[in-house]
């Protein structure tokens, strides 16, 4: 039932309307694996840098989150500073360092070649499919990607493609990869490209999911205050594959269910920078907020029959 | 249970993506009654020109929306020239005419004085106020309104909203009003200036529903092409209006049900330019597209209790 996941763990500067955040732990493989860990266990495949400090090592292994896969190499961690706009559905990257990222070939260990679920954080599609490669029998890959690959690994991209049950992308990375300006058309066409998934996120908007069941859309959660958006994909994305690895089973009502438990996971992480919301959540959080958004949400069926 | 719509009857010019139309009929009072007309009886407070056309005010009467307090004033109809952005949320006014519509002063006839249900479109809270006053025990008072009129004629607007029971506007314009840029703030801060229930209209990104019970998240309904979004704010109030009348009483569950009649309503009407698509639009397409929502919306719960 383990899930491994493969992407960046970095410390991020953040600059948000709330304030600024200096080397704050970050990193899609980090958020992910903290918010999938309270559904399933879940293993790193990452690498670090020799800054990476002992304190933000002991937050994971305390977590039951398996680094033996998280390398330590020589130079530094992966170094992110990003800015957003007001309308935080923007952000400008400041500056980023790949640092030890840049030389990144993850390898995975034997028991994390025999995982069930297994999911490609935003890195580059060459590397997704090297990792989806090693895996022997998974029962579902996903992945996550970025318009800088879009543009400029389009092959690589579309050969990962044909391997992935779910795809995760923002409104415009779906726009880019399909061509198409509407989103209902970009998700078609997507899923013609091998995907069987598609989850488009909206941001404050929340989230549009195409399958061959047709489509699915729920809102984001309604905050009052979104401090630090840094992580909210990763965080959903750990919500939804925390879910299914914990069903085991996929079928249209899991998997609505996980993007809901996904969407749930995205608000907590917003609500503060970095993880120290995640960090401190509890189970009785989820499920609160879980139920608040299946009421935020139920259009108590009242239909009415024409008079006709 | 009658409901009666004071706003604007028009020709519009309207460039979009997907073409261009000229005099189309526009006009939120038009848009309102044709929508709400397949739930409930209506009537138009509204003034034309002679250019206003036989055809058009056959295809009213034919409809049996009651236009006899439908003026036709020496002068040209209210002409209204807008052009979309490939973003549909986003439009401009290229050329804005009141003509008639200038020198506009509603009187409500003995009949319309005693509705149950007042919708006041998007005029100016001066004359929302005056029509209101001349209504003698409404069950229910909605309004629209704009940014225009929360810059330049606040005390009147403010004088308006202590006596809706219904306000709906777009995110923008409930940032202006409430002066809070997050939605959430936004929409507690409007319910205490006097609506009971308030209606953030999104575009294609649905409505956010806030009242004493709580708030309602719904997605627009993904449309693989929206042809012209002219007059979706006003079908959507005229498909909620309409569904609330036909109820006769209002609680939680009725209302969400009303914002979902009045979400498929504001869906077909984009589908074509003007009011071509609700013109030929049956019961059983709106009945059929209500479900979809249904289910396009469904979370099914399949809540997954803690393992503590």
């Amino acid at each position: 039932m383990g899930i491994v996941v493969v992407g960046s763990v970095a410390y991020d500067t953040v600059d948000t309307a709330s304030g600024h955040r200096d080397n704050a732990l970050g990193g899609a493989a980090t958020y992910f694996s903290i918010a999938a860990r309270f559904f399933a266990p879940v293993s790193i495949v990452g690498v670090v840098g020799e800054d990476f400090q002992p304190e933000h090592e002991r937050m994971l292994v305390d977590r039951r989150i398996d680094i033996r896969a998280m390398e330590r190499h020589p130079g530094k961690t992966f170094h992110w500073h990003g800015r957003y706009h007001e309308d935080m559905n923007k952000r400008d990257t400041v500056s980023l360092a790949l640092n030890v990222f840049e030389g990144f070939n993850p390898t995975l260990t034997p028991d994390q070649q025999r995982c069930d679920y297994l999911f490609l954080a935003n890195i580059s599609p060459e590397l997704q499919y090297r990792v989806a490669s090693q895996v022997t029998a998974p029962k579902l890959v996903a992945a996550d990607t970025m318009d800088f690959w879009i543009q400029n690994a389009r092959p690589q991209l579309t050969r990962l493609l044909e391997r992935l049950d779910i795809l995760t992308v923002n409104d415009e990375e779906a726009r880019m990869l399909s061509g198409e300006h509407n989103l209902v058309k970009a998700g078609r066409a997507i899923l013609q490209m091998g995907p069987k998934i598609l989850l488009v996120k909206r941001g404050e908007y929340g989230v549009l999911q195409f399958s061959k069941d047709g489509m699915f859309a729920v809102p984001a959660y309604p905050l009052e205050e979104v401090v630090d958006p840094t992580g909210a994909g990763d965080s959903f994305a750990g919500g939804m594959m925390g879910f299914l690895a914990r069903q085991g089973r996929l079928n249209e009502s899991i998997l609505r269910t996980a993007v809901v438990y996904g969407t749930v996971m995205a608000s907590y992480t917003v609500e503060n920078f970095s993880m120290d919301r995640l960090l401190e959540l509890t189970w009785e959080e989820i499920d609160y907020r879980y139920r608040a958004f299946i009421e935020l949400t139920d259009s108590h069926s009242n239909r009415w029959n024409s008079p006709s």
